[in-house]
């Protein structure tokens, strides 16, 4: 595996991962979306299916998708340090580009977004910074922390130590859908906290392209004094899981 | 594989494909069916689980069901190019007999879905077309091409890249529940702009019985002016992938 | 195997189906149920959980579970003639015991149900047939026959055709799933015209038990005139793809 | 394995279990949770997926994470019983404390759940405690025994006959889609009479926390007399299971 090889495969399949996981948050939350409010049930497969798909197209690179997998792995000697930077510059890359490919897929539901359904407009509508990035329901990030903390702890215990690595430290098949297994029980159990990033770049990369690139109308604030804790709390729960499984 | 094999079995698997897929569609909508309204959940789990158990019939041609899937392949170099006319002959008819197949399952729901609850006639009904073929929720057709070509991406670059026909490019059973799974996601994650055919023959065989064949009372209009969209942005989207496969 | 190996197994398998199955209906339908109404994807998913289980548990015995699966796969010449009435009599049975079990684990729900929230007796509450076997949404049952032969038929081709028989006639465990999930496609895409029986035992054990067994007050009515449909249309669909399966 | 392993192991394992599947249930109980009220899919897909993850993270001491599970295989002389003391006291002390780090995933929320929209304390807000522990829906104790007897039955039959531990003994990565399964079956099926606890450790182990440990204000009951119902149910079952895997 070169760093090109890696930085590539790990932008196609965060790209996907992206389109995937941002497009069901516009496909629960838009005006003229049919599947409108579905709710809980509906985000958290949807997120989980994603991540199923991303992982699947990045297998060449080990389907990563996430800066604090990769600093797991590299703690835990499965992934060359060499790499590391390759892997997490193509993840930011691929999750920057996936949000702009939700916006194309969703082109027209955006445009009608604040418009009511005679065609005004009805002013602005800022539910749409939620489609891309997170929002704690509570305003105090330290415990916002602790629960991004936790949730991607759950998610790095089941790479390093679940049944997915143990062949070899090749990710067969059955591994994407043991990870979308447990991305679906995260966001089941401890997701409304914080919308469950528990992945830097899910979080950053999307909130880049909102705030910077995407012609969307009346968009909501970007709320920068958030953006730290969904990039902390897993880079922190990486450096736990690697030396626990160095020292197991 | 002959021909006249690849014909059959892609018939038999299409066909269980549109049977489930637009019965689900019926399910979810038909005035007297117990799961009215359950929505974008059901809907998207249906088709998914529609094509997990078409593709597994038609396992011995490779369970394709859709001529993106198989002019990637071609494309690629896995499927032969003599073959091709007779996958997508047997994938068009098969698709156009299922939609058949799921008016004689649904019949006494369909002769009552225009009737009041005391059985008199109430005019129009025009829902029954959604139930058959898809629609977009906005009239721009390029960009509705656009999302087609974007979520056809998605499935097929999993089919490309991901561990799927990795094994000697065989579809093994595993292959049946990935392919569900990239199908609900992108159901999921890309369906209600255009309801997600990502297969021609998924909407024209349907458009086609609907139109010309199906005893449906009060039927709604067949929209001939959208039909080419979920034709071209799949094939497109084929050509693509395929060229990527080529290339990488 | 043995007749009485088959029997043993059958029925503990067909037991456990029955008390999963009219498990949910009835956790979907009493009055004290927190799930009470919750709908058709719980109800899917729950039959569909059901199969997994009650048929990876008859594993020794291969997880007929069904008359209709057993006469195709006898038919098809993977099922010994001399053992198909040791077969059904345990499916038989054992759907008639899995009723009475469900009977037990909802005991008080069952007592309550009837009753308003002050305990005072409000009359028939019928809907308790429904729990245990099917009932079709509209009267013609040559029609709801038709619907039953075409459910059963997308069973049968899946487990004739798909590659769940390919490796050596052994049901790997990988088959239960693809079992679930070929059921929860059938309940989620064909299931409301006639509740999806699919399967002769399905509905008349729990018929038999609820009309003459079940301490049940304010019963519904046996509505013995449909009791035949589930039957006929689910064995008719075994010869026919038991046919198929032997010609192609 | 050595005592201290199988300890360590079932501790992780069971602390996962209970930080997701009492999640779940914070998640779709708590004022301020955005999934509030969803209900019994989200609550039994979830749980499903908490053992999958616990399950799997536990995967060198089996990953019982359940008395009743390890008191079943030592019956059927699949676990030591030197070793069964250890297996117990790690499950019950990760459910105490997965017990805990569900209320500090959940901090704010819990802090805000007895607080108006204005931010006034209401009053008591009971709620919490069926967040933790199980609760049946009818007050006979003996059959709500009975229940939780017949949902253990289900799980243990399913892990001793089932093709989970046929390949020697040890559980591949497929056991843990099959025991998620089963869990969802049993909870989709058989979960709302009793709250299908399935699992002594499961609901004691929270039970202390949240009585005795969690800065919770506004505790609802403890309800000890009920305590026993999971405990005994589930341990019984496992006894019966166990003697029946010996005689088969």
């Amino acid at each position: 595996m070169t760093g090109l090889q890696a930085f590539g495969w790990e932008f196609l399949g965060t790209a996907v991962l992206l389109l995937l996981g941002n497009g069901v948050c516009a496909l629960n939350s838009l005006r003229t979306s049919a599947a409108r409010g579905t709710g809980w049930v509906l985000i958290t497969l949807g997120w989980g299916m994603g991540v199923f798909v991303g992982a699947s197209i990045a297998d060449p690179s080990g389907g990563h998708l996430n800066p604090a997998v990769t600093l797991m792995l590299a703690i835990k000697g499965a992934t060359s340090w060499a790499l590391v930077p390759w892997y997490i510059a193509g993840q930011l890359a691929g999750a920057f580009c996936g949000a702009i490919l939700v916006w194309a897929a969703f082109k027209q539901m955006f445009d009608a977004n604040n418009l009511d359904e005679q065609g005004n407009v009805t002013g602005a509508n800022h539910s749409t910074n939620t489609i891309f990035f997170t929002a704690p329901a509570h305003p105090k990030n330290g415990w916002n922390a602790v629960t991004e903390f936790i949730g991607t702890t759950v998610l790095l215990l089941f790479i390093a130590f679940g049944p997915v690595l143990k062949q070899g430290d090749s990710l067969g098949p059955l591994s994407y859908f043991g990870v979308a297994f447990v991305v679906v029980a995260i966001g089941m159990s401890l997701g409304t906290p914080t919308g469950y990033a528990i992945n830097p770049v899910r979080d950053l990369g999307p909130r880049l392209a909102y705030s910077f690139i995407l012609p969307i109308r009346d968009k909501g604030p970007s709320n920068w004094s958030y953006a730290w804790v969904p990039i902390v709390g897993p880079l922190l729960s990486a450096v736990f899981v690697g030396l626990l499984a160095v020292a197991l």
